[in-house]
């Protein structure tokens, strides 16, 4: 059995159940798991781990690439395994518990997660989790539809336990390009000079000695929920790619660009397929995830070459690629993350990266992670690793929402994951503010004029107008600077009422 | 006359004097100077720019390296000649023109602006000022006591005055390395794998037709001020250095430490005069700035290699290098400031980063360029290139300032440079905190028990479980967040009055 999975026979002995794996998992333990934004997770020992626990609470430090899917962070947060938690999350359950102060929750840059775990900056990884097409005859592991951090879960662990997927076609073996980077201070040269470059090999290397269980799983990716364009996202879209024309008009771009990195999203994506109706050409991606835009540019002709992290597309479009793996073998490329978000890599190709902010305010400071500025959405993720060291760092979101009670274009952003000077560009679908070259004072007019919804922007003006009147290089009222946020809290809207109105 | 120091004798007839220099500059150029932390910076072309406005107005775009010696900006800011100041500033006169939005200042990551203006980010540069020891054959320039951005600014701008410095030993050939980065997209790797890797040339290469005007000067550089340690500065460098034995004990580090960097300040050198007496050894340096404290260690023999972009010392250890430069030619190097803080190479290298805070808050966010979030005071530096891609990032400030009426640490940082993911330990005169690898509660716990000021503590402890009563990942009492910085501006203390007290 699995003689097509398992190359190296005498690791057929292993092959135990979810739950007998998901008992080596002991109390307290560091498990570092394959998974990146849904793809590539683990879909036996983790939710096998979180029914143990019912019956028996345990804790552990959990670590991943990315978000999991398949409700697995929901899961074991309702069975109490988490403790702490990192670098990145998207679930809704586990969301209300980090926001509790229950599971301690750390958000990093997610290249970083892998520097911290090599420089012993956190507790070592007792035990690795990964999802893999197969095992290869030196014990080797193929990743399935993301890289993730599991190559160096696989080095760093004590333990490894392999869910082999039967429902990964075997034609993933070759997608991978597995490059671990060494600890200080023998660190090497990353290099990556196009998004094409290959560096590694296709497979991880581990020794078989360390894997302790394989679980035989059968169960596909979940899909990624794909929202179909509407008026917002079209608009920010239009604007943008009337922006990318001008800048080949201007000759700052040719007509590839540069390469495009492009944060999960419905404007990502309404944004990727305004390529497809462009006359650019051998566009390329650098980027995190290989989106349904990704693939739909690739078939079009339109981009020559894809890298990431992971593989997130609809059901549709995940039957398809599945299927038929061959067309895209020699235009796409899977990395380890800090491959992928390499400062090195991004700064030296001078990736173009598009990534959504939850508000920004008149300097362009942008939120991207916390409500109010002081409840966790999802995480930080990459959008750090691609802004700070992008050719061009542009930031969307829309102007307002919930019926324009919420103002995405602040006085202050009430919590600060880019500053400044990592934002270039930002786009609403009220406009776009071009920040390049810009003192603080000058991006304030742009942005108030270009950004905010009209129903905000003559607050907003005011609110500059004042500020500039007590001074300063970047000039705030301080006392003010929350007043929106606190009204939200307290009214269920950013507008001021009509009493305060008549004042 | 200048035969050693004008190689290629056609350029002789090039000579002028400053003023006939200065003509050259007209109304709305963008120049680039030479200068970094007022080292190599113009000493008359620059000056008498000034001097000229103040007869005939004219308005100027300044990019330098960094700050500037000799009060020029000073001067330049008195006679209005700058529209636009770029990427750093040190200047009180200066300072207050920036803050009153007299003059668009724009901070950068110093990394940062030879990159905007290759990618046509920033207006080009039409004449660069360039301070040099000599003139070789082919016309490229050997710098001074700095390189910062002027071999990029030399290379892009139309037209080159050169200022021939006959005060600067000519010992100093030889002690640059020269590399330029590319556009995009044929950038090349900089590879540069340890601090006394040398990759380019001795002199920057410049298209001699493009030197427009030579000038002679004889005036050394601005001495830096170099203030001796106090009782907040060694409790500060004490508890480092402690920090940095138990890491060595710990096995985290070896007694080679890894590469260091150091803002400049005392704080800075206190820590590195610490090593002295320390049983580190083979230390090395890869920084923006040789100061003092370096030639102290390397004379000792405790460090054996230190890469910088400037050598800005005192007045007594300036002429001590200046007329023993042999002692020191294969033990220092300066390099482009687009190298010395090149986010690739910094973390390659995993450098150990120390840079001083304005202020920081409870979550570990650090502000280091603005008072009271509105009021610049010098500008980011290289601070976040360091912060950001350190192996780890250190910042330190004493705990409260003014007899304790403000202090340091703060319920949120009233602006934000580096956030708490690029923040791993802080330290006070109070104590250290170790933030690696915690959640924010967490962090808040370490911060308020180990660097507030006994004046603030119960107050930040008490704002902090307030906080934590209202929930979230990074609990805050947004209305009250910048109460502390409010009261600052309404009494001069940061301490509540005994009428609030009493409440």
């Amino acid at each position: 059995m699995y003689q097509d999975r398992i190359l190296r026979r005498e690791l057929i002995d292993k092959i135990v159940t979810a739950d007998q794996a998901a008992a080596l998992i002991k109390d307290q333990m560091v498990v570092g798991s394959s998974g990146f934004t849904k793809a590539g997770d683990s879909k036996a020992v983790l939710p096998a781990l979180a029914s143990r626990a019912q019956a028996k609470p345990l804790h552990i430090t959990l670590l991943t690439g990315a978000s999991l899917g398949h409700n697995t962070d929901a899961a074991l947060t309702t069975s109490h395994v988490l403790s702490r938690r990192m670098p990145f999350q998207v679930d809704p359950v586990l969301r209300k518990s980090i926001n509790a102060g229950e599971v301690m929750f750390i958000d990093h840059h997610l290249y970083e997660t892998v520097e911290q775990l090599q420089n012993k900056h956190l507790p070592p990884v007792d035990i690795a989790v990964i999802e893999v097409t197969k095992i290869e005859e030196d014990g080797s592991l193929v990743p399935t539809t993301s890289v993730g951090n599991s190559a160096h879960f696989a080095a760093l662990a004590q333990q490894v336990i392999v869910e082999v997927n039967l429902s990964m076609p075997l034609g993933l073996s070759g997608l991978h390009d597995i490059f671990l980077t060494g600890g200080y201070p023998e660190r090497s040269i990353i290099p990556i000079t196009s998004p094409s470059s290959r560096i590694g090999r296709t497979s991880i290397p581990v020794d078989p000695e360390k894997i302790v269980a394989i679980v035989i799983t059968n169960i596909p990716d979940s899909p990624a929920t794909v929202v179909p364009p509407d008026v917002k996202t079209t608009a920010i879209a239009e604007y943008l790619l009337d922006f990318f024309k001008n800048e080949v008009k201007q000759g700052r771009l040719k007509k590839s660009l540069l390469p495009l990195q492009a944060g999960i999203g419905k404007v990502a994506n309404a944004v990727m397929s305004g390529f497809l109706k462009s006359d650019y050409e051998n566009l390329t991606m650098y980027s995190e995830v290989l989106q349904d835009s990704t693939f739909e540019l690739i078939d079009a002709g339109k981009m020559t070459y894809a890298s990431a992290s992971s593989i997130t597309v609809s059901e549709e479009w995940y039957h398809r690629i599945m299927d038929n793996l061959n067309l895209y073998r020699d235009k796409v490329v899977l990395r380890p993350q800090n491959i992928s978000n390499a400062p090195e890599v991004i700064r030296r190709m001078g990736v173009i990266g598009i990534n959504t902010a939850i508000e920004f305010d008149i300097y362009g400071n942008v939120n991207s992670t916390h409500l109010s500025g002081t409840h966790m959405m999802n995480g930080i993720g990459g959008s750090g690793d691609f802004a700070r060291n992008a050719f061009l760092s542009i930031f969307v979101t829309q102007a307002a929402s919930k019926e324009n009670a919420i103002s995405h274009v602040v006085p202050m952003a009430s919590h600060v994951d880019h500053t400044e000077h990592d934002v270039d560009i930002l786009v609403t679908d009220q406009g776009l503010a071009d920040l390049r070259g810009l003192a603080p004072r000058e991006r304030a007019k742009v942005i108030i004029a270009n950004c905010v919804h009209p129903d905000y922007r003559d607050e907003l003006k005011s609110y500059y107008e004042r500020a500039c009147q007590r001074g300063g290089h970047t000039p705030h009222v301080l006392e003010e600077a929350f007043s929106w946020h606190s009204r939200l809290a307290t009214t269920g809207s950013m507008k001021k009422s009509l009493t305060e109105l008549s004042y």
